[in-house]
Order: C-alpha cells, then structure tokens, then sequence
C-alpha cells in the first residue's frame, strides 16, 4: 500500500478520533467565548466546496454564541445536548439534522452531562462570525427557556 | 414553532430516516450497475458549494463501479462492508472515513451480511460518471482480490 493509497482511508478510533487527522482548538483562546470544544478537520480539499468538521465539547461545553452570513449545515454523530437556533432552544440526539441558515444566532451545549459531538459542513470560502452585542443578548435572553440555556442548565 | 423552525431540526429515526427527507432511487434503474441501494439527499441548499448525501444499500447490495472528475468525501455512519478505492480493496466500519479522488474507480459493497450506509459529502456541480470499458474492467479484475470484491465475495 502506498502512503497515497493509505490516506484514502482513515480509520476511527475510540473517543471520536482518526487516523491522520489532528485534533485542533476549537478556536484561538480569547478569540470570544466558548467552552472544553475542539475540532477536527475531518475533510478539506481545495477541489471541494466545502469543509467537513467534526467538533466535540465535554458535559457542560459550548460552542460560541454567534451568527454570520454562511450557513451550516450539521449532523449530531455523539451524545445528547441542546442547540440554539434563532430564537429556539431544541433538544439533539445522534444523527439528528441541524439547519442554521443565515445571520441566525446559534450555540450547541452538552447539557446532558455527557460529551456533545457533532460534524458541520460549511463552505470552504465563508465570513468571520460575529458575536452578539449586549442588547442583542438582552433580547435572545427576554426568552426563559434561550435565558436558561445560555445560563447552562441542564434542565430546560 | 413556525414551519421554518420545525425545519431547522430534523429528527433521527430508527432505520436511517429523517423527518422530512424523503427516500430516493440511487439512480435512473438501467442507467448503470447497482443493485439494493437508496439515496437521501440530508443537505442540498443553493448557498453550499457542497451536498450531502446518505446511501445505504441492504445485504450484499452495491453501488456503481465508477469514476468522475469530482472527487468524494466519505464517511461510513451503518455497518461494516468493503470498499474499491482505485486498485485497492478496503475494510470499513462505522464513522471511517474515505476519499475518492479524481478519476478513480471506485465501489461500496455490503459484503458483511448487514445494511452498509454512508455519508458523500460532493460539490453541488459536478461531471457525470463515467463507466469502466470491457478493458478497463479486465485491467481491474487482474487484481485477484480486486476480482473477489467485484464478484460479491463476502470473504475477501
């Protein structure tokens, strides 16, 4: 087998991980908030239109609260959580589907006491997100079941 | 919840079913080779340079034996099962991962007695297939593993 052949396949591990494949920082520390998350860049080729990302938070991580113009699309692969999306707060399981259109407000949280993972695909060529301003947060959290999401409860 | 909202999530259901997704024909019957094999098409939006799509084909089903410009991005999500990537037979078991480059032959095959199903992630646009020749197909088979895998062997 060639080391070109090798790569074709890269096989799973336990604990969510592949072979030839880094586990990265969610994001640079700092950048804006988030919690015990990291990424994997499951699949990025520049013949392709988009990316594929694997991101896993432990029990009680977050994703960042943000919105931008590209869209995800996202596909729940480990454990029980809830997500954001707009003004909505659902409950995911394994391979459940999440669309985040446009501009939309959107966090995942493993609220489950369990680790959260999930894969995004998005466009190769995207916007930076952007955080919510503090009158932005005021009205996401005039909603009681947005409010106690982002306080992180489990309960919602 | 308005209908959009209800859209946004998408729930998983026993047997490889999403709300609101319907289940599709591979292909045209008669275009080409296949048997056992169905298509759903979980993300196809005109903002995303790619689709995302989930195949699965029953026991001993296949899908075509082909090759394109465009290249695949792969992951197994059901059963194990083997797959012809260029001159190359491989093993695959849930969440590995595959890519199919430009212009290789390649097929999966559910050789392992159970549903095989996985995720293609692939541009939006996109060449047509193209189906091996007599020659082509003799050059592939002087593989005898190669041959096995062509000739439905559940032992390869």
């Amino acid at each position: 087998m060639t080391s070109d052949e090798a790569t074709r396949v890269r096989g799973f591990h336990e604990g969510f991980r592949w072979d030839g494949t880094a586990l990265l920082p969610y994001k640079e520390e700092g950048s804006a908030p988030f919690k015990a998350i990291s990424r994997q860049l499951l699949f990025a080729d520049p013949q392709l239109g988009c990316e594929l990302r694997y991101f896993e938070m432990d029990a009680d991580g977050y994703s960042t609260l943000e919105r931008h113009e590209h869209m995800h699309a996202v596909m729940i692969l480990r454990g029980h959580g809830h997500c954001l999306v707009g003004g909505e707060v659902r409950e995911v399981k394994p391979y459940d589907l999440v669309s985040i259109p446009s501009w939309t407000w959107h966090q995942f949280r493993a609220t489950r006491g369990e680790p959260l993972g999930f894969l995004c695909m998005v466009n190769a060529e995207r916007d930076k997100p952007q955080l919510p301003s503090a009158d932005e947060l005021r009205q996401l959290r005039s909603d009681r079941r947005v409010a106690a999401f982002l306080d992180g409860a489990r309960d919602i």
